[in-house]
């Protein structure tokens, strides 16, 4: 019997756990779940014979190091700043181990002794990062295997709400921590290059510089730069590459909108806002406007950002109810991104039939025997309720998947890694396909990077 | 005799030393002067009998108390973070200490160990901060002393060209640290009150948020709002004042047009340009712009930031080649910020002939007697040449009272201070006038904070 130890049994076990119960008999798997109660866990497990539910604080190392000893392969689902403690005890007791999250300066410091060890830490192989890396490098290197010249790689990836849940004129809901969607895009410019020419926007003009895409199906999506598209072209061995783009998905005209938070200075997350705690929407706002002894909140915002009078971006505030003079922020010494994020979650908050939705878009353009090609390879990933949602699904999967495969030998390079090998991403891609996590692939004209298809 | 000692002899310094030179032989006065070169030092004391130019490395904590030991009073011109050293060796060896600077928290922290000596350490003693606490603080204790309740303070301060060397569009040369310039605004959001309302401006609004004043004889200017007005409530004994804002001056139409960099990200510090070496000016621009294979720079900056046709702004560029094909960058590895600071410097670099011009205006709002009155105070200095500017008068000359008071024993409270008391303020202020740093007081009709005059 091997046992299997997962830390952390938050929103996005789910589907990690239930993935591995379902193989249990045939694979002779026993889980061991540790988190800091086993409400959740219990729930997940529903009494199944091959799980045990544990009480395990991943700061109590004594009991961490036990529970680490007599596994067989640890699964790491906690916050990405918790991982490291339980990876250099896997180094100490010789075990391998798996996790979601993007590899930090600490974990890659644990190279050189996992391989001495002959240990796999394996990383960021949730859905993004992790799906994106395998189903890129899968069509980059059957383009390479070609003889053909890379000369474009766009990258989009979004967590939404399903279409049949969809019913704000934000058309977005939260589907994942607010908090970050708040914070989105702050802390440096965003970086990428575009026909060999560096490309860098500001925070404050992020999301009016989107571009549009279509998955077929699915419909017209909008996407914003991501912070740093540039580090990706040595990831994925693509030094050279002319276009080198990744965004993040939202649905048509919401950036638009959310650019009037961006405006206003409502993402600021740096400074408290005095007599927060009593402060209503309307006095929110208002922080953000010029002083007028009579003229409304209202008419100085639209003023100040021009939005006219049938724009509907002024709707999507309206049903925010972010001018309303009674509803409270009710937190105290807030700072304007917690005080945002308060009133955008009375509205964006799923609701309990909601379901949340996956989509991904990747683009190849390259050169082979003198001609121009592009491929366009699209994921969509609609979740089947509030546990075991397209999220849960994307980032359990495969973490699930890796996971068996290193205990049963299949994937065996050693080191810190993350999935950008064939040894690593064939056999998860496929089994992948079977739960329904399958890319649509096409042919498209190549137009290199040129949305607007200028004559020039 | 008295020895004073002076460490720095930077731009700032030039007028220090002539008033003190000019003094030294009624007073018995004999300067040392350190810097880490004697070549400015030497111009400026021009063989005068009472001072001496020697060599110091302010590192060099045995030369350093080697000449704070034989000093009466030490006046330390170092950049900020170069004071606290100095300080230390101040309390230790007995002496009285005089900055230009802000009280950092370290300088704060050594307040019990300069009261116990009887031993002051005066900063924030020369134009912005030092003039503007003055001058304001004098006008705020005559009206508390006539039992009138304080409702607004607004205080402004600009350095700027003088009106005779003025001859560009965006009427501004760099009179002062261009770096400073660059970044001016940066690093969160400003803050103030506003008829009880806080007001917060994000960075990159602050261009947009300017406030209009009149200085008589000098004209219109505009003025930006200062990173953190709310503190000096508590400063200035203001704490429940309604209206309480501080701002950069500027001339007219700067802003509006400084916001045009603000907004393409040209004054971002936070990260480094690719080959930004060998970079024309036209390609720094087009880094901020959307790729097009064949439209104009020009027109890309146009159309994203709607540049009427009309607009003088544009002109604005066009008067600092920011255009060109043919200038370079020519700094390795710049940031945004540094590659612009090159470029404006091209135009903004001090003649040999031009002046400079320090500008300063509070407001003063108060209720007597039920009824309200407003107090305008003004200050305009214009520079002799570029040696003696105005910046170096304004800086120079306070700092250079205060030490000689202090060396009489006029000033004599100890501690870690700030020119916001009679004893200081009122003797400095005075003699200030000798010297045509004098200010304009009149009384305007009081309207609270409600510029546009708008009837509610």
């Amino acid at each position: 019997m091997k046992n299997i130890l997962i830390i952390g049994a938050g929103k996005s076990s789910s589907y990690l756990i239930k993935y591995l119960l379902d193989k249990s008999d045939k694979e002779n798997l026993h889980l061991i779940i540790g988190d800091i109660s086993t409400d959740n866990t219990d729930k997940l497990i529903n009494n199944h014979t091959n799980a045990e539910s544990v009480v395990l604080d991943v700061f109590n190392a004594d009991k961490r190091q036990k529970f680490i000893k007599k596994s067989d392969i640890v699964i790491s689902m906690l916050p990405a700043r918790l991982h490291i403690e339980v990876a250099k005890d896997c180094i100490t007791y010789h075990k391998n181990m798996v996790t979601a999250s993007y590899v930090s300066q600490e974990m890659k410091s644990l190279d050189k002794a996992a391989k001495k060890k002959g240990l796999i830490l394996m990383n960021e192989i949730g859905v993004d990062p992790g799906i994106d890396h395998m189903s890129a490098m899968q069509v980059i290197d059957k383009i390479r295997d070609n003889k053909a010249k890379i000369l474009l790689f766009e990258s989009f990836t979004g967590g939404l709400i399903a279409p049949e849940s969809d019913d704000n004129l934000w058309n977005y809901k939260f589907t994942w921590n607010p908090r970050n969607v708040v914070l989105a895009g702050q802390g440096g410019a965003a970086m990428f290059i575009q026909e060999g020419t560096y490309k860098y926007i500001p925070y404050h003009k992020l999301f009016r510089r989107t571009e549009f895409l279509t998955i077929d199906g699915s419909g017209k999506f909008e996407a914003y730069a991501n912070r740093d598209s540039l580090k990706y072209r040595s990831v994925y061995g693509l030094d050279d590459i002319p276009t080198m783009y990744r965004g993040t998905i939202r649905k048509v005209g919401f950036s638009r909108a959310w650019n009037i938070f961006v405006q206003l200075g409502m993402t600021d997350d740096s400074y408290t806002i005095e007599n927060s705690e009593h402060m209503s929407y309307r006095d929110f706002v208002n922080l953000f406007l010029a002083y007028s002894p009579s003229d409304s909140v209202e008419l100085k915002l639209r003023s100040y950002l021009k939005i006219d009078q049938d724009d509907v971006m002024w709707e999507k505030l309206i049903e925010l109810d972010i001018f309303s003079n009674k509803k409270k922020i009710g937190i105290i010494n807030a700072t304007p991104a917690q005080a945002l994020q308060k009133i955008l979650s009375d509205s964006w908050t799923l609701q309990e039939n909601d379901k949340d939705m996956i989509v991904m878009q990747h683009l190849f353009g390259y050169e082979i025997n003198g001609e121009k090609h592009q491929i366009e390879s699209s994921l969509v990933v609609i979740g089947e309720n509030q546990t075991y949602t397209a999220m849960a699904k994307t980032v359990g999967l495969p973490v699930g998947i890796a996971a068996l495969k290193i205990l049963t030998g299949e994937i065996k390079t050693p080191g810190v890694q993350i999935p950008i090998s064939k040894e690593v991403y064939e056999p998860i891609l496929k089994e992948l396909e079977e739960y329904g996590i399958k890319f649509t692939e096409k042919k498209v004209p190549y137009f290199g990077y040129n949305p607007n298809n200028v004559i020039g």
